[in-house]
């Protein structure tokens, strides 16, 4: 019998993040402040974040232990399967060896709740009983949800508007869970009346949701903490947990994968399934190639320039340096909503600037029907988002068969895409557009990007 | 740390299913020919089940050996984890230990493709390219959906209006699988036709759309067979993989359940889980508990005759000695709609008339109300139907606290509420009614009950 899953033992999970900011080749670019366009000090970051997940953000300590009440709730789910896709592999002929995290068995169908959980914990310990939050697709909302309840804390999410008309079994998801959903833009706080004032038929973006999530904590004279799905340092570090996993079952399996690869939106799920095998890289001097899918609705990576930008429609983040469409760019409303950010986490925008990493942009029609390939094959559906990483795998895969060479792909399935069945219904009707990017939208966007002298 | 998860290695997974029916204390009471009352021989079920599942049906080997083909579909998601509640304990405060199968993370979400695979397969190998089938609330249809597109066959799910209706994403699921749905009772059949003539505004039942699918079988010549997801003795065989499962993940936690519980419409599911354990009970003289739980709207193990009686409303399956409330019986719309079903498995019915199992009706209030407590818990939104175990479950453990001693609680997660949202949020508006069962439907039900002379 052929091993599909490979389990690794909860007694030998790895009980620390990774950080890979001492690891970067090159000096990492500040972080600098919305107004004064300084390097940002911790006290800046106060209003919205506690201490301590401020000082994991600026840490530069390779590695930071797993709490014991971290890694408590983690171990309700944790370690995460590691798949062989032989199945896949079968129908696509392929002599590549395919393999999958699997994140979409965690309680909250994705990786997403890596982060969440101890983002409550580190609120809860400094005394916060709150937390605001944006989300996309939903992935994150649900996840914060979960934690909230764990940790006995309020939630409150605003959701994409787009995503909440498309996915209305996310916010009843979330309202399971205790949490309170809101569309955003929203008439509950001052940016998003402004954005409504400006642009009343907008679907929404992840900036603008952002803006309000922050504005909450900021006027909250500190019982609000806002937390963040993706993008942050300590956002990616806490993913890391993903690839660490990864690394011993790839041993389990006696392999290592020649290329990685995760999708891209904000950054965390990628740099959450990548960083550890970059430092692997880094350390043994390996030609591991690293492949992060967003989407040409979306082309953060592929069509942004490097630049210093907000991260946030309302200017009210810290300026980061970044591949950016900028913070005023609104996506097309393609169905993974998670992909929708005009930016990308530092980090894996630095990898990116040094070539260390690569990316691709995909429409979103290959990817469903690379997703379904996969369901039909896996029995597993994946969300929209996931589907840039299945497609991919699988144009690499199938590069593979053509050149005639093995070669061992490993890909993070973010998440399942259960909330997500009308995307799919309207892809098999023939529905779904392409959204190709308009010109407008981003010459409109690009022009929002900051001019920065460093 | 603490065990939340214990993983049974895939290499120590069971190769066997376990028929229960050697091991009966007391004789079986045969199953009868619908027309001429006399038991029934494998000829007479070949127009609708291929020859292997029938001498699966009538097996009197203790044992059946599970296939090659199967073991490689069920070894990419099997074993299933057994996961102590830990959270669920503190937050009843209860000194009873709760453990739980959780089926929730299978490709269907559910129990169901533990037999919906073997199914499939010895399909296949008689040349069977089509199946049809029933579904209520969509889990088994799910299933089926998923292993017919692993053996690359065609199929075609009747399925229960009300549920239809409830549940939408679940019809766009079984689709992304290649599935064809249809709302049941239909126009596609004759005796769709004739029900909806008799009765244009009926929100279906199981044993409705299971005279559809049989239908179908019967009037394809051979080339179209019939696949039931509970009730037949193969059905719930399949489903004893997770009971076996369960108890070698009861020993690697060193512990043995006082109480096995599993919710209870067909009985399929609670057969999977108790079974195995009756088995110990009976060779080693233990004095476990099982308990079978069920909805107060379709009281079959509570309320039912032990009776003879059709396994649809056509009148087209034979006759079966079990608990039923008459094949005419339609149950109010609850969310469970995989306990929708008037009759039980004779092995189950067996052993209850024999009092070895015990069975309990809940009304959907309370059951929803355990099923927010257990999500906000473990994490995990049970579906309507495994809910009846956890509001079980939870009883059981108070009735511990209460008399102070500890007590080892096992019960089955059969599946989870992804695409019963609506059902949630329904509950959390406070919308739910508990849908007392109307003495007239009942008495329309149990009139229809054959008077068969043994």
């Amino acid at each position: 019998m052929r091993s599909y899953i490979y389990n690794l033992d909860p007694k030998k999970m790895p009980d620390a993040w990774y950080n890979i900011l001492p690891d970067l080749p090159t000096p990492h670019a500040p972080v600098l402040h919305p107004v004064t366009h300084k390097p940002v000090v911790p006290e800046d970051l106060s209003p919205i974040f506690p201490m301590n997940l401020i000082e994991q953000e600026m840490s530069s300590e390779r590695y930071i232990s797993i709490p014991g009440e971290v890694m408590d709730r983690y171990l309700m789910f944790r370690p995460s399967p590691l798949r062989r896709a032989y199945r896949l592999e079968e129908a696509l002929q392929t002599p590549a060896k395919i393999y999958y995290k699997n994140e979409s068995v965690t309680p909250s169908g994705s990786h997403k709740i890596n982060t969440s959980i101890p983002q409550a914990y580190f609120n809860k310990v400094e005394g916060v009983k709150s937390l605001s939050t944006e989300t996309g697709a939903g992935q994150w909302g649900t996840a914060l949800s979960i934690a909230c309840a764990m940790f006995d804390m309020e939630c409150k999410v605003y959701m994409v508007r787009v995503s909440f008309d498309q996915k209305p079994y996310r916010k009843g998801f979330m309202e399971t869970f205790g949490a309170t959903v809101i569309a955003s833009p929203s008439d509950t706080t001052e940016v998003g009346r402004q954005i409504r004032a400006e642009n009343p038929d907008t679907s929404g973006s992840l900036g603008m949701a952002i803006s309000e999530a922050v504005e909450v904590a900021v006027k909250s004279g500190g019982s609000v903490k806002y937390a963040l799905g993706s993008v942050l340092n300590h956002v990616c570090m806490h993913q890391t947990i993903i690839g660490e996993e990864a690394l011993l079952q790839m041993e389990m399996a006696d392999d290592y994968p020649d290329v990685v690869i995760g999708c891209c939106g904000g950054g965390s799920n990628f740099a959450g399934i990548a960083f550890p095998f970059v430092r692997e890289k880094f350390n043994k001097n390996l030609d591991t190639k690293f492949i992060a899918a967003e989407p040409t609705a979306c082309p953060t990576l592929t069509k942004g320039p490097y630049a210093y930008d907000f991260g946030d429609t309302g200017k009210l983040t810290p300026l980061i340096k970044q591949y950016t469409l900028g913070h005023n760019f609104v996506p097309p409303g393609i169905h993974a909503g998670g992909l929708r950010y005009h930016g990308v986490a530092a980090t894996v925008a630095h990898l990116k600037k040094d070539n260390i990493i690569e990316a691709v942009a995909l429409h979103q029609n290959p990817c469903f029907n690379a997703s379904l390939m996969f369901a039909k094959a896996e029995g597993i559906i994946p969300a929209p988002e996931s589907g840039h990483a299945v497609c991919t795998a699988i144009n690499e895969a199938l590069k593979a068969r053509e050149a005639g060479e093995s070669k061992t792909i490993l890909f993070n399935l973010s998440g399942h895409g259960h909330f997500d069945i009308t995307a799919y219904e309207a892809y098999m009707r023939g529905g779904l557009q392409d959204l190709e990017l308009d010109d407008e939208s981003l010459s409109k966007g690009l022009a929002s990007i900051p001019d920065i002298q460093e």
